[in-house]
Parts: structure tokens; C-alpha cells; sequence
């Protein structure tokens, strides 16, 4: 039987390149990946290859926006069936830890050339920025809702929560040369973390 | 008459030092000012200030020590009139923010150096961070015993709050070249902190 080119067979060649490359970067790195190496596993021309991603700051960037799509929907899938808000936002917090864990070992860069890769994913950080605190913002108006939650500006509260978040997770990564966290400094961010979940969701807690 | 050579005399010219070195690290930064500059803004031979200080990192460093001490007793004079151990914390968030600006604008590092001084103050820096803490945990336990907090591990706590402190700070500094915050910046911290205090008092409160 003759294969038919379509676009669909198109889509699915660059879904095979993403997660050949998604493989790649997350046990080697971006620094330590080629495009070579990528277009082998595929057994793919590197001029194939290139049709679909310029270079390998383009592919990294994909990848990465695969991620956090898979991420998004996948906490999305997670919270729906939560009715509790308070368990909504904790589920929120131990996910994303996870989430930061996968991207750093999917790029392993070495903290000073990480300025260097930050302009290639700002917007794509932008974007998926906007989304998670578009569930937190969700999470909020529930509890608020149901009266669990007491919040004045919900909007501005997500944008915090989150920079907290964010601040205990670059806390370890911060004070290292290679941005990897391995299984102990994992556990110990988890805990910080759930501590500090449960003073925010005490702290926001209508009385 | 004439003067004498008495150690107290050193000190007193040991100080002067640490305060042109104060003063022009404050207006340029480290890496902009030379050791001749400091030696000339006290008519000091260079010798003499080697003397003193064998490099300009450690005198770099003297001078964060000696800010570091100055705010731990400034914080202490502050909190030691309030009764009321919320109001402690609000006043020592506010003013752990103007010191770390005073901080960023004593050295401006450009951000891509700031990893090969670290390894100079590390040690100041853990000494600060135990006496940072030790000023919380006293304040939590003052609010344990009057009943006003609900704190199982008062000292990881303090941690955790500080974790989260220094997180928000490093948010505005992580994502620039040079370490520095204008105005704007420093008010937009400003309102970020006084939202994650109350939220964080809140949320230690005894019900």
C-alpha cells in the first residue's frame, strides 16, 4: 500500500521530533544534545530535521512549550475533580514542584550561560505564566465562592502566590553552578513547600 | 603635643577606612572602584591601606559585615519598643527590604560576577542568616507565649519565612544584569511584601 503525504503525517513527524529531542535534552542536556544526535534517533536527514526546526534553540523552546502544555493540562485533569479549594491549591503546589523538577533535568544548563537561553524562552515563560495563574485565580474564586476563602484582589494574590512559589524553588537553585536538584534537595523543597502551603491557605482563610 | 600610637587609634583608622570604602562602593560599586581611590579620599598611602586591608575583597567584605551588623542592631533597637509581635514582623520585613537595597546599591555587581564574589561573603552571609533568624524565632516564641501564634517548629519556620523574604527580593534581582532596583522597582517589592506579611501573620495565628 502506497503512503499518502498529508499534513497530518507532517503534524505527527514533528510530535516524533519533540519527544526524540525531549528524550535527548532530558539525559543529556541542551548543551550536551546535537541536532545530529537528534536527527540519528530518528534516523532522519539533519536537513529534514532543520525543515522542522531552524535550530536547536527553536526545537529546545518547543519542547519546553511541550511541557508545560502537558503540565497545564494535565494539573487542569487533576483539580477538576478536587471540590475542596484548599485541597485544589495544595495539589497545585506539589505538581508544579514536580513540573520544575522535569524542566530542569530536561535542559541541565549551567547557571552562567542560563542568561544567555533565558531570551529564548521568555515569551514562552510569559505565556505559561498567564496560564497558571489563571488557575490560581480559578482556584481563588471557588473558595472565595463557597466562602472559604477571604481575598480582596484575587489577581494580585495569584501573581504573589506564585512568586512565592517560585522564590523557595530558585532558593536551591540559586546557590548552585548546575541547575539539577537532586533527590535530597527535592525532599527538602517539598517540605518547604507544604509548610508554606498551609500557612498561605491558613493566611487567606475567611474566619 | 604630641600624639600617641595606641591601638584604639588603629581601630578609629580602621573604621575610617571601612567608611570612604562605604561611601564609594555606595556611589560606584565595587568593580568601579580601586583601592588608590580609597587610599586618596583619606590621603592614605596604598601601603598603609593594604596594611589594613591585604585586598579589596576583603575590605568589600568588611564593609557588608559592618552594614549587616548595623541592621541587626538598628532592627533590634526597633522591635525591642513594639509589644505587639505582629507589628514585629511587619516592621522587620520593611526594613529588611530597605537593607537589602542598601545592600544591592553598595556594590552593583553586574549579575553575570556575582557568582565569582559570593564564594568572598559566604561566610558573612551565613553569620547575618543566624542572626536574622535568631531575631524571628524570638519573636515567634513572644507570640507563642501570649498566645497570639500557633507555631509547632518555630525555628524551621523561621526559616521558611525568611526563604520566602528573600524570594521575593531575588524575583526583582533575577531577572536583570546588573544588581540594582530604582524606585519603581523597590515600591512594586514594597507592596508585594506588606501583601505576603499579612497573609503570613494571618496564617500563623492562633484561632
Amino acid at each position: 500500500m502506497k503512503r499518502i503525504e498529508t499534513p497530518k503525517r507532517n503534524l505527527s513527524r514533528s510530535q516524533l521530533i519533540l519527544e526524540a529531542a525531549q528524550s535527548r535534552f532530558g539525559q543529556f542536556g541542551i548543551e550536551k544534545t546535537s541536532m545530529q544526535e537528534i536527527a540519528g534517533d530518528l534516523k532522519l536527514s539533519k536537513a529534514s530535521l532543520y525543515y522542522y526546526f531552524p535550530d536547536k534553540e527553536s526545537l529546545y523552546r518547543a519542547v519546553i512549550k511541550k511541557e508545560q502544555d502537558e503540565f497545564i493540562e494535565s494539573i487542569n485533569d487533576d483539580i477538576k475533580n478536587i471540590a475542596d479549594p484548599d485541597e485544589m491549591l495544595r495539589k497545585y503546589a506539589v505538581s508544579r514542584l514536580s513540573h520544575f523538577r522535569t524542566l530542569l533535568n530536561l535542559s541541565r544548563l549551567r547557571f552562567e550561560n542560563f542568561s544567555e537561553y533565558k531570551p529564548v524562552f521568555g515569551e514562552t515563560m510569559m505565556i505559561f505564566r498567564e496560564k497558571e495563574k489563571e488557575i490560581i485565580v480559578g482556584i481563588f474564586e471557588r473558595g472565595i465562592n463557597s466562602g472559604v476563602f477571604s481575598l480582596k484582589d484575587p489577581d494580585h494574590i495569584a501573581s504573589l502566590f506564585l512568586d512565592l512559589l517560585k522564590g523557595l524553588r530558585m532558593r536551591i537553585v540559586n546557590s548552585k553552578k548546575l541547575l539539577y536538584i537532586d533527590q535530597d534537595e527535592f525532599e527538602e523543597l517539598s517540605g518547604m513547600i507544604v509548610d508554606f502551603i498551609e500557612i498561605f491557605i491558613n493566611g487567606i482563610k475567611s474566619r
